[in-house]
């Protein structure tokens, strides 16, 4: 955005969501209870946005007749693409990168998220994927073991000692760290959930070449790995299993909503990918967010609302992916039609266009966001033209 | 609808709208308080509505590969429009009957509605909207003294004498009389608001031919006129001014909503109308609603929400207005694309189009709704082929 702007003589404005960063509607109390939580939907972000920029076009002098277009990655993907859907009037055309608005019910397969993370590794080093896929359960044997659970705790530098019951949090803790390593895979060192090297996995891999080793040494190279996510600063004492992101991202607000409205489901079956295999257990899932926030998920309401795969009679999107991105599984990655497009970069990792430029970007981001921009640049002529037409 | 279903091999469904008829959230309590009506907005309504379609094609064997169209006439009218503004996934078009969706703000004059109202009385008898027009001097000269108002109350045959305080109400319930005539205009017998003769102002307008009598001419007159409204029947012993329409269409609810999202700015001048001048205030409005309901308007929100007269990204709605019908004045009386079209039935009241047929039907609702049946045909045509394309 920074880097487009001058060209498209843009103002950039950046809309803080509801109940993210300083934007709690109750301070201290927003995330209390389920009563002081009802206000976090996706509607009520997006008729946020609409009434900001509706306040902004009427405020800002010279802002009134010019078009306006929605930017956002992620998350914040799957707003722009449905703002655009639902508020066609307010915003030309909306820029969806890395958005997986069909990462819902049964629109895609519940693995694919897996599969993806575990190409990435399957890509990056030899025998990397099948190194993770033989920890689990070299990790499930020594932890049968009081001296296995000491043994892993000091080999893994864990913060605090390990149990048994905090095995299978253990396993989704590392598995979190492979998922998020496929998400900023990027080609330079970046600090989007930790500080990391340029094409992070293929360091992580590096201690990964061997995977018919013993137990100890398996989980050993798995430190190193981990590490390489952990500590590239080499600031990091010990690893804590609780935390897999830096928090500045919004944990609690994603976690209130994942048991809501964003209802994901994942998989995996340990063949097509290098986890341990696990179900989408909705009826778990929903018992676990009534107790942690007294609701019960709607797993279908995103799919009604905002029309699941037959969206066709919207106009003005881009949807970007990013073929390393485990997210692009449940992105659109092939054209709706002329108007709903859909871009691939092969190179990408999370919505690796929306960054800064740089001189290590692919040449396919590059590609994509001029793209992108020529995109933008017809859906402001179109709503110039319009307006002539209109006087 | 009912007699088309079957040329379009159709299902029909109604849908009551929530806070409306038996659909009441908090049973008795639904009307309570603020805190109780707080789910009574059009977006939750279409929000029902999408579920309650969805649910349908679930569940009824068949219905899941069927296109479905949204009919509504009046605030009906205006769901209908706006359902397949937001939710176009769900039905493939829209008939949006006598939909006055530019209503709000300054999308329109505020005294258009008005202004239509005397049109029909001016167009339906020599005299007759000059005569309603120097009724509101009579009735203020008249009321200025205790023999006056007692006057009054006997050659209007009110149900309870008539005080200096009721003057106002009394002179709003009968401009509301004339507003409901205007509205239900209709070309043959009819009961919507009350029982009526056929061309109701044609026949009120036979007892207002002269307005250059006297003051108590002139209101034995308009009392004439008033019976024709509230006493087709005979029964009615006297003529009650706390009542206007039967209670059936839900006065409650759309007070409140009224009062919230659905702001409709009138006025009126006296000149191009018949009526006593008034000045839409927003602040006196504002202030009533919060003494009745504890809220305070929101006069923009439905324009951001729903476009106002930005809307010709959508697709598939049909917008059908009568002449005769006030609230042509807020609808859409012109083609905005080829498929947001409008018909205008120029012998129409309020939407006379979606009444069943009947051999006084004049030619214009006939052909509007040979039209209406033509571009439906399309839509499930294109819905269809479209399908047929996917497979």
């Amino acid at each position: 955005m920074w880097d487009v702007a001058e060209e498209l003589k843009a103002m950039l404005v950046f809309a803080e969501h509801r109940y993210y960063g300083e934007s709690l509607p109750f301070g201290p109390d927003s995330f209390k209870d389920s009563r002081h939580l009802n206000f976090l939907t996706s509607e009520q972000a997006l008729a946020d946005f609409a009434e900001l920029i509706t306040h902004l076009k009427r405020t800002i002098p010279g802002a009134g007749d010019q078009p306006v277009i929605a930017i956002g990655g992620s998350y914040g993907g799957m707003l722009a693409a449905w703002f655009r859907m639902k508020y066609p009037h307010v915003v030309v055309g909306a820029l969806a990168a890395s958005a997986p608005i069909w990462q819902f019910e049964d629109l895609v397969p519940c693995n694919v998220f897996m599969k993806i993370v575990s190409t990435d590794f399957k890509k990056s080093g030899p025998n990397c994927s099948e190194s993770i896929r033989r920890s689990w359960d070299a990790i499930n044997r020594l932890s049968n073991t009081g001296s296995g659970l000491q043994w892993l705790t000091q080999a893994l530098h864990l913060c605090s000692p390990l149990t048994s019951d905090d095995i299978q949090h253990f396993k989704e803790w590392i598995s979190e760290t492979w998922v998020n390593l496929a998400m900023v895979d990027y080609p330079y060192e970046s600090n989007f959930l930790q500080p990391l090297p340029a094409w992070p996995i293929k360091v992580v891999c590096q201690y990964l070449k061997n995977p018919t080793v013993s137990d100890s040494l398996l989980l050993e190279n798995i430190f190193q790995a981990l590490n390489i996510y952990y500590n590239y600063s080499g600031q990091a004492k010990c690893l804590n299993i609780s935390e897999t992101a830096t928090s500045r991202l919004g944990i609690l607000g994603w976690s209130y909503q994942a048991c809501t409205e964003m209802v994901m489901p994942f998989c995996a079956n340990g063949v097509d990918d290098m986890f341990e295999p696990f179900l989408w257990n909705l009826k778990q899932f929903s018992d676990e967010c009534f107790n942690q926030w007294g609701v019960r998920p709607r797993p279908s309401w995103i799919t009604t609302l905002y029309g699941g795969k037959n969206i066709s009679s919207h106009s003005n999107i881009i949807f970007s992916n990013g073929d390393l991105d485990p997210w692009s599984g449940g992105g659109v990655t092939k054209d709706i039609s002329h108007t709903l497009v859909a871009i691939t970069i092969p190179e990408g990792a999370h919505h690796l266009d929306l960054r800064a430029n740089n001189a290590y970007d692919p040449a396919s981001v590059l590609l994509a966001r001029s793209l992108e921009v020529r995109h933008m640049k017809q859906w402001i002529r179109g709503f110039h033209d319009n307006a002539r037409r209109q006087h």
